[in-house]
């Protein structure tokens, strides 16, 4: 799906642009800032190569007063900004249409720890393997982990809201933050580097631009959570007959266990054949073959044995009660990350059997079973050969409802379906008070569907947040609305 | 400080002001419509009686959907709303300025109840004891919990962020929201009623009107998070040098059980001898006098005798590292409750010893100590008999400095001095990157202190959205802003 230009394919170095590049280069040096055609890094393109865009050039800044100085320019000239982090995300968001792309890369300082107060005030552009890191190195927990995190940002991160596989625990990323500052579509830079736990003066500003996807301003700094690490780990992955028993050993190890559940992820049988068949190492750790299963995991501060005999007494109850058939326990630390892996390949794994149709939905945690039988009741019945193979975070209520195409048919046959399966999969999801997207985000890609599922005085609020804001629309123009 | 009316003082019911009765009236009902002069429950008053204000009538609409008609038909009229909820507030945010009240006590149903998907559809009028034992009836538990409970509405709560006793282990009121109804400054009517865990699909908009005190529109609903229930809980009182050895305590306290840690609040000597001389049934759980004490509790889903262990090897290992003086662990639940009483007593423990100013603030976690000597200093150079009585939500850096007047002054005279200790506290507070309102809110008691602290950039951009939501002022003018 291509894009087209707003401004000029190139760069009209004679004219108006030309005038632009020549204040942005007097105001932050001419390295970093690169003529787009210069652009080796894919920085026009999305991950998957679904969408190219054309941009004037890319701004590298060093740091905030030089993205304040950017942005000014831009908005005194009328020219748009895609701003973009690691440039991970699945939705189309940061590719531009023309106008100029502002990369957050050379922010990358970690600007203060505080152990004691459990916060850490990081720049845009911290990778978040490098932050988890540095709060490992203060004998801390930063939680957000997705399978992007060696080159994901943390800009990208709070722009997105995004989600990954420490939800359950810990909430999403806008849960891990306190404070931020931004630079405006004008300019102006809002410094609200809040480190404090309570403080109730004025409104909430900061949970306005988490989640915008940079359609509001650019995120240049923010206070992150620190939380204490964990000691002790247990980890299972059970063996159940569906959706219906794994809904219910959810509900048995939330009552009995929340203060330690930090996962429960749910695999079908035909996923975890996948990983068996493609991924390098990972074997059936049952001898018996079962239609679903959960990696259920437990962390806590406190002492291993505790907790051991917490997970080993919930599956005891499990069993008794019908909704476990089996059960692996990783007894090592590397049985333990042997069985992560049978969850982490999973993405993976699914390319070699052809095209896949993907759904990033969540429904109310109560309905995921319902949802689950629904959903392949309707899929299969506009497909008969289709392959499901629905994973995720089951105890979140987000499901990737991904579809493996029937092996007797071509790639492109099949994801010529993708707009009648999209229709199928979120009309039962927004019957069920579910969501289109539960953590990747709207960008372009969801543009239409947004429009027809959101309520529309929630769009209407949007648009007018929007105006008040943005009112010239150069912040990364359309995406999201 | 009284207020001066923005219409007129009594209802002109043969102008504009009775022919906006009268549609009214007939919009929900003559019984619902209560002519200013007919209120004798309080609605013009602040709580404290610190504020008075006038009103032309109180409208007590029975759904969200007469709600919207009386807000509506406000808006059309140009006249302005006031919510109010149990109108328990502290900051003057619930008293009218001329216009109309709207209550939402008879929007007091709880929707719904789902305890697997762990949320409660709430309306804006229920008390907040009444949720609280509405979640316990379906076994669960909804932690919000402060001193105004039994007449305290969720509405208001939500509309002021409210903070509480539970803070430390399960956030502010924000943290425990995940959707909201809204009818907004004309009429319309957001429907937001989240109950999903992940959901990103646009701007965040529920965080907007949480927290901005009925100033962009009037909160009818809210899917509220709740919690397993814990059954074991460990309580105990330690006696301390100080702030610095309270603050190392908290430390180690949350670093060793983050995961079961829900309370950790201080108390220094005067405050503890207050309760002691003036509430009945409290004694002094200790032989010795010391300076500081903490009440600390732990709470679990796990067995009693484990938390117990935990609270014990805490408490062994501060001993040793000469953290605590003395402890006193809560051996029965009687016991337990009795430790709380110490605390809970101490804000009506201090009104027998005289006028108190009041402050709450908080300092980032690591900084409370520092704060509570630089306060002390500054306050009793000031002042060098007052009698400082700071105490409260330690581990949220959460502290209300009250200062108790002089034995040998008069209130009247302390009082005067009020304005010279909020300066005194405020900047002390401000230099340390703290707030001056961290869980009461703005409302119109700070509102000059907000201006005088706040970002400046931070407070355009609210004015801004004030702008886009309620361009015509109406919602809860002279509030906040």
């Amino acid at each position: 799906m291509p894009t087209t230009p707003l401004l000029s394919p190139s760069p009209d170095t004679q004219g108006r642009d030309g005038d632009l590049i020549a204040r942005l280069t007097a105001a932050i040096g001419p390295d970093p800032v690169l003529p787009a055609p210069a652009d080796i890094g894919g920085r026009l393109i999305e991950d998957r190569g679904l969408f190219k865009g054309t941009a004037l050039a890319i701004l590298r800044p060093a740091n905030t007063g030089e993205v304040a100085e950017c942005v000014r320019l831009c908005h005194e000239a009328g020219v748009p900004i895609v701003p973009q982090g690691g440039n991970t995300g699945l939705v189309g968001g940061g590719v531009p249409d023309g106008g100029i792309i502002l990369i957050t890369q050379r922010l990358n300082r970690i600007r203060e720890t505080d152990p004691l107060n459990a916060t850490m005030t990081v720049e845009a552009g911290c990778v978040l393997s490098a932050i988890q890191a540095a709060a490992d190195e203060a004998d801390a927990l930063f939680p957000l982990s997705l399978a992007s995190e060696g080159s994901c940002q943390i800009g990208g991160n709070l722009s997105t809201n995004a989600g990954g596989t420490a939800v359950l625990r810990y909430g999403n990323t806008r849960d891990l933050v306190l404070g931020v500052e931004v630079v405006l579509p004008d300019g102006r830079i809002l410094s609200d580097l809040n480190l404090l736990r309570k403080n109730n003066t004025g409104y909430d500003l900061r949970n306005l631009f988490i989640g915008a996807e940079g359609t509001l301003g650019i995120i240049t700094a923010a206070v992150i959570k620190l939380f204490p690490k964990p000691v002790s780990r247990a980890t299972t992955l059970v063996a159940c007959e569906g959706p219906d028993t794994a809904l219910a050993l959810y509900g048995r190890m939330r009552a009995s266990n929340a203060d330690t559940l930090s996962t429960f992820e749910y695999i079908e049988r035909l996923g975890l054949q996948m990983v068996i068949d493609h991924a390098a190492g990972c074997t059936d750790p049952m001898t018996t073959v079962y239609p679903a299963y959960c990696l259920i995991e437990m962390t806590s501060t406190g002492a291993q044995n505790a907790l051991d005999l917490r997970m080993e007494a919930a599956l005891e109850a499990a069993f008794e009660a019908g909704e476990i058939s089996d059960a692996v326990i990783g007894a090592s630390e590397s049985q333990k990350d042997a069985l992560w892996a049978l969850r982490e390949n999973l993405s993976e794994a699914q390319k070699p059997e052809g095209a896949s149709i993907k759904h990033d939905v969540s429904v109310p945690v109560s309905r995921v079973a319902e949802f689950l039988h629904a959903a392949r009741a309707a899929c299969v019945a506009h497909m008969p050969n289709l392959r499901p193979c629905p994973f995720g975070h089951f105890g979140d209520g987000n499901i990737h409802y991904n579809l493996s195409r029937p092996t007797d048919m071509s790639d492109a046959d099949f994801l010529a379906e993708y707009p009648a399966f999209n229709r199928i999969v979120h009309d039962i999801v927004h019957d069920m008070g579910g969501s289109i997207s539960a953590e990747h985000g709207i960008g372009q890609v969801k543009r239409a569907e947004l429009r027809r599922y959101k309520d529309p005085v929630a769009l209407e609020l949007m648009e007018q947040i929007k105006q008040a804001i943005d009112p010239a629309g150069l912040m990364n123009p359309g995406k999201v609305l």
